[in-house]
């Protein structure tokens, strides 16, 4: 099953995984169908928006942590001390489909796909991809 | 590969496209299987809700928009002054799959299906839809 | 198609359904594939996040709450006074696609699969799960 390894260096950063995704697709042989992406981890992310302008990925990291408060009274954070970034992995989600056309994947121009990290920096973060034929 | 076209009209906007869907998978012949619906944008998005009271979808919109700050000194603002756009599309998505079963799609019933505009108007707005037999 | 039934005891609460889906997953005898999950419902969804510690479903449902105001002058209230499940729905998400590798669904370690009741109690809630082998 191929899988994409990363590590992250900071607490919040979003990570272009668009060209290992396309090797996979490519390597894939599948002229039409659909590409899975799923991140197995209950505090990341992945989601698709533009790189063109990296300070994008600084505007959705900063309205995220706008959006989810961190150690708001959350229960979990006497464990582990992390609950807002699981929350945040349910506010924006761990699964991806996204179509293929004629051998490629059809992201549009202003699109590429990001792994999110909520609670890093972390090594050996996973990103599944699994190709299926129309 | 069968794309929806859509004009918007306004800045913020839901748009239903249930019934251009269910067409498709009508043509589509599959009697089991799965109807993924892709949005290639990333000031749009896809969500699942109901339309039998359309002032839902006036209270998304005005949900997200209070979720979601309109000029939040954001980065991207200083390009093309749309960075909520952006991040409403990864807040809502771009992707969703439907089962279909016995030739049609399994929507519940106060299920439509909405394309999100969040940076309109726009004419020339696609969604693709790709319809897999099980 | 394979459906699982609930009943909700609560407004908002989160029913962890990963036994019932990998029960189907092992009866649908596929290898290699994706496993679909489909909530059929408009003020309700579906999240993937951790049950080792049960206090996370409290923190997820906390946050939400606080993200979506109840009752904040929405137009549908005056119809069915849920129009805050409604956006809540939008916000998570009715779908899933988790891959499946030698018979065994896919999940990270600390991710488990959960309905989101945000309009309970109710019967009669439905989860619909489609394999597709590869």
């Amino acid at each position: 099953m191929p899988t994409i390894t990363l590590s992250t260096s900071k607490k919040h950063e979003l990570i272009d995984i668009t060209s290992q995704v396309e090797e996979i697709v490519k390597n894939s042989k599948v002229k039409e169908g659909i590409c899975f992406i799923y991140v197995p981890h209950a505090t990341a992310a992945v989601t698709i928006n533009e790189n063109a302008d990296p300070n994008i990925q600084t505007d959705i990291i900063k309205a995220v942590n706008k959006i989810v408060l961190e150690h708001d009274n959350y229960l979990h954070d006497s464990i582990d001390n992390n609950a807002a970034a699981h929350i945040k992995s349910t506010m924006i989600g761990v699964s991806e489909a996204i179509p293929i056309n004629d051998g490629s994947l059809q992201l549009g121009t202003w699109q590429d796909l990001f792994f999110c990290e909520f609670d890093g920096p972390r090594s050996n973060r996973k990103v599944i991809v699994k190709v299926i034929k129309q």
